[in-house]
């Protein structure tokens, strides 16, 4: 039987990754189809990518037929799973959503900052025509979707286009839960960790290691300097205070909103040294791309895990594993709240502990939000709606209270200036805005 | 390590039922001590039971301590679970429930008709004080409560005891999802059905068997006549009308509230013919018991299939063996809403897929009810709410408002006529309202 | 300046009273021009009503111009006020809405029963155009609709159709705040009653005299037989009991849910021996207009009272009169809920307290419903819901589970045979059922 | 009839405003007994008023009986108005609530910034007692809030009070009116602002005159500059983007949280030049008590307009006018949400537009909140609500997460540094937190 997953963005630096988990998970998803897509500005990548992915597959011995293609469209045919990992406007664009920002004061954080307002603008547009190709297509096909903001961007999906089989994935719960399992030296699939909130902006509220509460051991740890932050984000640790008073694992990118007049600082230094963390990127993509083109390379290199995305992908495998064998195992996605946490919208989407089932996941129920994040996470949540709304309509006037609306922002002058610069410096990947 | 379970009400007929499902999970779930626990009125049939489970567990070999006790305090000491199947007041009890409202051309519902009211009010302080004593001597145990009407019971005991860790089971989906294997020619543990409502008047919004969509074919055969009764309806049949607009799958309880004249008068005329139900199950008791002082008997008779409750104990030892073994396998019990429904209060009592951890049952979302029963799902919670309330505070106005509520009452002088004459019937087990 | 009232279904036998109400506040509310409209089947009714009205204009000596057309497009031009008061299918079809739901053993209620369904079908069209014409013609009027059931209707316009001034006025608010007046002995102008509930299922909470609260009396008033039903509702009377336990002033409409047997049977006996409301109200019509032709008629004659309507029309004269004055004062109009009862959904039409401003009503906060009505009035409000449902999308199914929640019918076979009944008695006027 | 009405902090500065607004009021609200409260510490200070005040009534020839005393539980007898103007700790307090969070960079915002949490901290346990004393003494007389952060301490003591009588009044609603009435050249009873929000964080969102919606125009003047700031507050305009984006009036408070930067910056550079605005402020008042000794003065001096709090003891006579008068006119004020914003607890407090009534202010439904405001709503909310927790249970934790929610602080290390400076300069005013 025919099992074919679609890779749009085939020609990510990451797809190494993806390749290898659905070598690994061969014998219960035993995909026979896979096809990498990617645009015309992305085709010598993809030849890359390909030819190295085509090697990986051989020395597996898996009967796998792998193809690439810049046709999205035939592509789809007949797929199963299609997974995203997308960068409109390239590390060029990330590295303007930090710099602009950054020059005015305030951070341009990528995800859910002012860099990941316009993140979304650019991506919505393109994804939004991609779920259309899919409903057309291929309506029965899971949309897999890792590409920032995770969660903005599945909410945007879920809300605006017709395509429901969409789930957005990250790898901070993942790995959250691995950091915890090392520190408390156990294996990872015995920690359950209950999640409250959404993609970036998710907390741990109890951790059980094979049912039994351990969550005020994993606090006094975090006290202690543990750090489960991804390779792009350096910790700046948490104190005894707000531990203890906030009794939450934080996750690392809380430090952006608790920290924020040290993450600026050091991001100012940062970049005064080294320039924006999208160059660095940059630089490291090119070593790996470098890498990739060795004939004699047949899997996928140890410096991709230093990269702040990994574990994406093998996040994005277990989940396609566990619809495919309706496995009814617990994972952590990006999916609609209906009522899980009471306190927030009913068709925004959050991150959610969810049964997997062959008919997509089914959240289990967060309960309300403690009071010391509610006010935190339900701004968080209504700018995230507005990102949607502006990215969808285009209106400038929805697009600055966007901005406005982002804690990092919440300036009256700094907004118009920072989304000024950036909706000229991203005008070309912006159809909506024009 | 010793594991103990502790049955209240153990005099019941029910209870080698649930003897045959702690011998035949010993293996997974490996009880050390059993105690059967039950009032002075019920010792004799105490002794009965006693001696036919001691029989019992010695055919099985299995190492487990039984005994039998008058002493609920003491039984208690170590308990890791509590079950309990209680029905104060008797058989005779429950044949007023039935008699007295149908005497006034009402239906004597048990559950959740006039007859459930009183049933609740005569349950409810005697299981407060069992939370209480559990709270106070073995904290840390679960109390499993099949005692009817269970989610009104198990929402009484949530929102006003003091001891938290309580859930609610019946077989009503679990008749449901063998119902729907049997007529699907699967085996019961691949069908997934998901349910939305609380205890008897629950609906299948969807069935999968194996994650496959099968809602429609089991709707066809609804209207062909299947029957998924318990032994204690008879199935009147649902028209194709009925079930196409509705799209959903009754239980068999909803016949009550759909089919209310046709009940009535069935009702009435089985009641001339044979007197009520309870009668009925008196005369099915005195001869089950005949059966279980036969000393050559070392098993549950089949004849206990026959009765209504059947596979209550079978849910209740499934549920047991997956919080002690924290499991995560999906069970339909009764437990706090907490958002499942949002149309619901958060701390209502909903009957609900929950996943199965050593911290008890977690629920996956439902999300808001189809508008096909939102009216009649609202009503019925609101009246539960009202039950509850006039149970806990014994005030006549009250319990007025909670018989009106009702819908199979409705009616101003109808629910005096029948509230006054229960009132007095059962005045011996009410001491909320002296 | 002008000032022009439309009034639609102006061959009505109640036109005089709107008529002698707005001569009545010529002084405040100083109309220039008032056109009557029908339909070629009420030409000759509208023919006398014009001419009876003429006449009363002129007594008046008020300078206001008015006109009869058939042509209710032209006559929406430069409308600042819009009336509805029409009756699609005439009294015929209110017979038929009451005489075959009463064939079946189910109350006809031809407002929020069997019958009020129908009267929804059939008048939901027909408005749907009508908000549709204003909204093209005349986009600043306000469309005060007092046609029955009236709740249902104001919720179909405000959901549906692109108008949004539109109000829903009864006459039931009227009569209980005058009816309480007398009782007390006070003028109905000191006499504030805070109402809670929707159209026809409203309920009065406290009763205040000038500021001072006067419930309890009111209540101990009731008990003895207090009767503030319109003509065209036979009183029942409620009980001590539940008098007490409820609380609040129940309205005569609730006689049909917690009096339905008496009810019943009181309307199959005045059937037999009379025929329906609606043929009473036939023949009552016929001697009202016999009146009206008398050329020496310059009156709303003293008969017209009688009717059960009577007052509508000074309820919707005092409205337009506070909207074009910008009064602000109270008046119990339907309008959206939009959070004043937080347990119904915020687009759900409401009969609640609203400051009355020319920007139309601004309904003041009701808060959350009491325990004892909170299960009746979600369950209604559902059924509201489904009815517009059904009027609108004009699908069978909907229109079987409409008929199905109803509260007087919840009857699985009865159902549909009033359903089938009904759809074919008046397929004429129900062209989205074809 | 007796009429009286007692002053806690009657030796406030701002007292001859309330003296003067009761001799204007005489007429329509005939108080005969005035009591000035004060305690020991401001003895001398509530001579100088007692004695002013008499002049002033003596000059008025009123018949009003006035006293003044340190013996609260006293003056409560018989009373039908308290109202409160206490500042705890005295303007010593208020500076360092300004000063210790402009030490570390922080804006000491006294309402609903650092300084703010502490005024609400000292005045909590006072007013609570207060409340308290009025339960039991005069159960039936209303107590009127001026106290800030006035809402805070109205959703305290609505909350944790038994005393349920309780409105918060705040002048910026009244200042907000009055200027758009200026500006437009109509008299402010013409003028209606809809509200939404929360005291110091409320906008408005249309503006009609006479019924006639001119939001438009006065958008356009705020964007030319339009200053309704009160005196203690430097308006720095808004920009027509933000304007234009928001759609709604800002009041001045707003300038903290959407011009944060440039207010700090004014802030420090003020206290560097001027010391804190608490410094004038006592400035001022040592100024005003020299006037007030001028045994010749019988009038309220207009210097006093020129505080922040001018108009306050208006809008508060204003409120018991109506109250005693049943008057029904509406006035904004603070009072239980209970769903007039959907979005916000129903037990929140808001500052809404109310129909004033002898029965308490009966609020008109606000509805949703618009999406621009949301987010900032919401949050502030959640944080005024940790406010009242911590203020009631004196935990530390509490404290810490209320500080920490402020979005003018949101610093982890930050709040901790500014938490424990200012319980330590506080310390003799908070006996919860000991």
């Amino acid at each position: 039987m025919a099992l074919k997953v679609v890779v749009i963005g085939g020609g990510s630096s990451y797809t190494p990754e993806i390749i290898e988990g659905l070598i690994k998970r061969h014998s219960s998803f035993p995909v026979t189809e896979i096809v990498l897509v990617d645009i015309e500005a992305g085709k010598e990548k993809l030849q890359i990518i390909g030819e190295l992915s085509k090697r990986m597959i051989e020395k597996s011995g898996k009967s796998i037929n792998l193809s690439w293609t810049l046709d999205r469209r035939k592509a789809l045919q007949g797929a199963d799973f299609v997974s995203t990992q997308i960068r409109v406007g390239g590390l060029e664009a990330r590295a303007k959503d930090e710099r602009i920002p950054l020059s005015h004061g305030f951070i341009g954080q990528e995800t859910n900052g002012a860099g990941g307002i316009f993140k979304a603008f650019r991506t919505i547009p393109v994804l939004m025509e991609l779920a259309a190709d899919i409903h057309q297509i291929c309506p029965d096909a899971w949309m897999i979707n890792f590409t920032n903001p995770a969660g903005i961007i599945t909410e945007a999906l879920l809300k605006h286009s017709q395509h429901d089989k969409v789930i957005g994935v990250c790898n901070i719960p993942y790995n959250m839960r691995h950091s915890t399992a090392e520190i408390l030296h156990v294996a990872p699939e015995e920690v359950d960790i209950q999640f409250v909130g959404m993609n970036h902006f998710v907390f741990g509220r109890r951790v059980f290691v094979s049912g039994i509460d351990r969550t005020q051991e994993v606090l006094e740890k975090l006290k202690q300097g543990l750090d489960y932050s991804p390779a792009n984000i350096v910790n700046l640790g948490w104190s005894s205070t707000f531990i203890d008073a906030l009794g939450l694992l934080p996750n690392p990118y809380h430090q952006y909103y608790y920290q924020t007049e040290e993450v600026l600082k050091k991001d100012i230094k940062a970049f005064e040294e080294n320039g924006t963390r999208a160059e660095k990127v940059q630089e490291l993509e090119r070593s790996l791309f470098k890498l990739y083109t060795n004939p004699d390379l047949h899997d996928k290199p140890k410096e991709l895990e230093e990269r702040g995305g990994a574990f994406y992908s093998d996040v994005a495998c277990s989940l396609m594993d566990s619809i495919y064998n309706n496995k009814k195992d617990i994972q952590t996605v990006n999916t609609r709240n209906n009522g899980a946490i009471p306190d927030l919208p009913n068709d925004a989407v959050i991150e959610v502990n969810s049964v997997i089932t062959k008919n997509g996941p089914k959240p289990l129920v967060v309960g309300p939000l403690p009071s010391s994040i509610k006010g935190m996470v339900t701004h968080m949540k209504a700018f995230e709606e507005q990102v949607i709304q502006a990215g969808i309509s285009g209106s400038y006037n929805d697009a600055y209270i966007a901005m406005l609306m982002n804690p990092l922002m919440q300036d009256e002058k700094g907004s118009k200036l920072v989304l000024d610069e950036l909706l000229e410096a991203h005008k070309a990947f912006l159809p909506q805005f024009n």
